[in-house]
């Protein structure tokens, strides 16, 4: 670990979320007043822009824009989803990667994703370790999946959860304006972990949720799925389903390839047909009730509007510390969350290695998932609530929200 | 037009909107406070909850439950769809809600509601004025689709504005973070008329909108469109277009109907393929480009947590105006809002005739559509713009709404 002087440059990468720009906020002022610092990058399009060597000069960016950046949805400076090769198989991007560092005298590396990312970050420290280049790398975490190893939680995943408590809420009261048998299914995403649709229990705790909640953690049973609905339609004249777009038959299928010999046809089934749909119109057939399919795409990750002020705050201050921490000497690492306590919230920075935030997903635990497999359990309430409080969004104009505008002026290629 | 003494009902109908709820408020508050009004019910699922005697007693409300539906989404006391024969072909439900209303002594039914609502008042106005039932009958004007004629805008029309125009400048901002190609078609509600996809142009007018927008009252070009969207691809790489669920061709059909012969096997295409869908799957047959389809569906009608403040203030006070009209003795009307002025926003309420708002529908102007027809004029947005002003939603309880919470005592039957 060593004190070094040189630039630094920030990646976004994989999904984004409603606050990931938050993290860029933080990296970018905090690295802008680091006198070790002698120059702040941003890479566009991730780990791509770096390899282009297309990057831009943060120090041209008024600090107005970048304090926006904090409230403004989506990866300011672009994403990517590049996977690097093992180097025993192609080392020719890391020597890219080595001869653009070298040329820019780049110290410090600042990568900002998932899963897929913190691999990213990982191999390239080591790269850079075993090459003799000495560079700080620091990851910062981000996923409304939340399924990181190492942190309590992801910045990304408070809000997206406050996005999906908040919008079932809103769908029970619209749900029962009329006194009609209907079941809506919701379709939450999160392909492995089922972080993201338990967030549904958030709203079920304030006796405005869904009836049923399906997580990919548990085995879907396609029998006993048309019984709990049928259940609920005899009950209570409506239901309303949350399930994960990652739900899962004991064949490992997801539901689109379990009803994949229907979509044979030109017109691509597949595509069109969402769990969520997919599952309705099953129900449509076999329960005779009126159905209703509701996919929160892309606007359960992009609703910056409906950010959770922790969240807001805590993947800020993620870049922050990413940067305090290299100055002062820290590489290999991935800036983490430790729970203090939950009531009142509190948490700890910590750093954690790189190699163990990469290979490892971090799933929903078995026994916070209630034993019929329908729903939560008040320990994930307990954990999942502060994670989603207050309100920070962006100002106003017009009634719209004011998001950053960065001048993106790129730094001439050497 | 009499001072009657008696009781008052309200009646919500047609589909929810985020401030419904607040015109409720508003007629429930002010009638309370009203001496010639002897009690406030608020009837359940609207006509049908009269003809059945089944409604609530509003007396028996916490004031403050009451304010809280200002920012409760959906149809508090429940919605119906429920269309009254014309009197020649059967008098039975008109006899019937004279029955009710004479037995309770109602004096005062104000009825909540878009174009089809508005009919159901009419109908049941001139029923008692020619059978001699001294009665007020007051319109509540409601609805997302804006198409109420005689009123400049409608309560629910700024808030879902606000809705669609946000969400799309978000999904601008997560559209463009990848620098490949793809199309993204999003569909917003309006069966008709094209005033909630109009505001659509909002975003646009913030330089963070869509490339294309299409309303229902111009004709859909297949042919046409997927030339303009190949040539936002070809020049931007990404295109994001809205299409209003009630496009149609040349022949009066609607999308899924234009392609029903592709779905006609057992899986129940038509159901699983929206507009949007139908769209964005030809568009990658044609174009052979990435997309993704996102329907707005139930969610910009609910979004209470992201109402205009304008919109909550309109809506409430068009309750509280109705009341004030009725117990002078007004009957027959509908409450309206006529624009003073644009910049500074001013309106002044006003009294329509409900035959006038029963029977016409108001659609997006021709002028106000651009020459392409593919957007809409400033004075479009000029007009739209003070309808989303300012934010007014449920206070926070755990960082999710704290909506109002009925106790619902029912009216013990006579």
């Amino acid at each position: 670990m060593k004190n070094l002087k040189g630039a630094a440059i920030l990646g976004q990468s994989g999904g984004p979320t409603s606050v990931i720009n938050a993290s860029a906020a933080g990296v970018f002022i905090e690295a802008l007043k680091q006198e070790n610092i002698t120059a702040v990058y941003g890479a566009a399009h991730g780990i791509k822009g770096i390899l282009d060597e297309n990057f831009y000069d943060i120090s041209k960016e008024d600090l107005y824009e970048l304090e926006l950046l904090k409230n403004t949805p989506s990866s300011a400076i672009g994403s990517v989803r590049y996977k690097l090769k093992p180097l025993k198989k192609d080392p020719s991007d890391y020597e890219r990667l080595l001869e653009v560092f070298k040329k820019y005298n780049i110290r410090y590396f600042f990568y900002n994703g998932g899963n897929d990312s913190m691999d990213t970050c990982n191999k390239i420290s080591k790269y850079f370790k075993k090459s003799g280049w000495d560079c700080n790398v620091v990851g910062v975490p981000k996923t409304i999946d939340n399924d990181l190893f190492g942190t309590d939680h992801c910045p990304g995943y408070g809000s997206a959860a406050k996005y999906v408590a908040t919008t079932l809420m809103e769908l029970y009261h619209d749900a029962t304006v009329y006194n009609t048998p209907m079941v809506t299914v919701v379709e939450v995403m999160g392909r492995n972990a089922g972080w993201l649709t338990a967030a549904a229990q958030l709203a079920v705790s304030k006796g405005q949720g869904p009836d049923l909640i399906y997580l990919p953690e548990v085995v879907f049973d396609y029998d006993q799925f048309f019984k709990d609905v049928e259940d609920v339609v005899k009950r209570k004249t409506k239901a309303i389903i949350v399930v994960s777009e990652g739900i899962k038959d004991k064949d490992g299928k997801y539901v689109p390839e379990h009803f994949s010999s229907l979509s044979t046809d030109s017109f691509g089934h597949a595509q069109l047909g969402g769990t969520a749909s997919i599952l309705a119109e099953q129900i449509k057939e076999k329960l005779n009730v009126k159905v209703r399919s509701i996919e929160f795409s892309l606007l359960q990750r992009s609703a910056a509007h409906l950010a959770s002020k922790v969240d807001v705050r805590e993947a800020y201050m993620a870049g922050v510390k990413a940067v305090r921490a290299a100055v002062k000497g820290t590489t290999d690492k991935m800036v983490g969350f430790e729970r203090v306590s939950s009531n009142p919230y509190k948490i700890k920075y910590k750093l954690v290695p790189l190699a163990k935030a990469a290979n490892t997903e971090k799933k929903v635990p078995a026994e916070w998932i209630l034993p019929n497999g329908k729903g939560l359990t008040q320990d994930f309430v307990d954990y999942a609530l502060p994670l989603i409080q207050g309100d920070d969004k962006a100002p106003l104009v017009d009634g719209l929200p004011r998001f950053a505008n960065l001048k993106k002026v790129f730094v001439n290629k050497k």
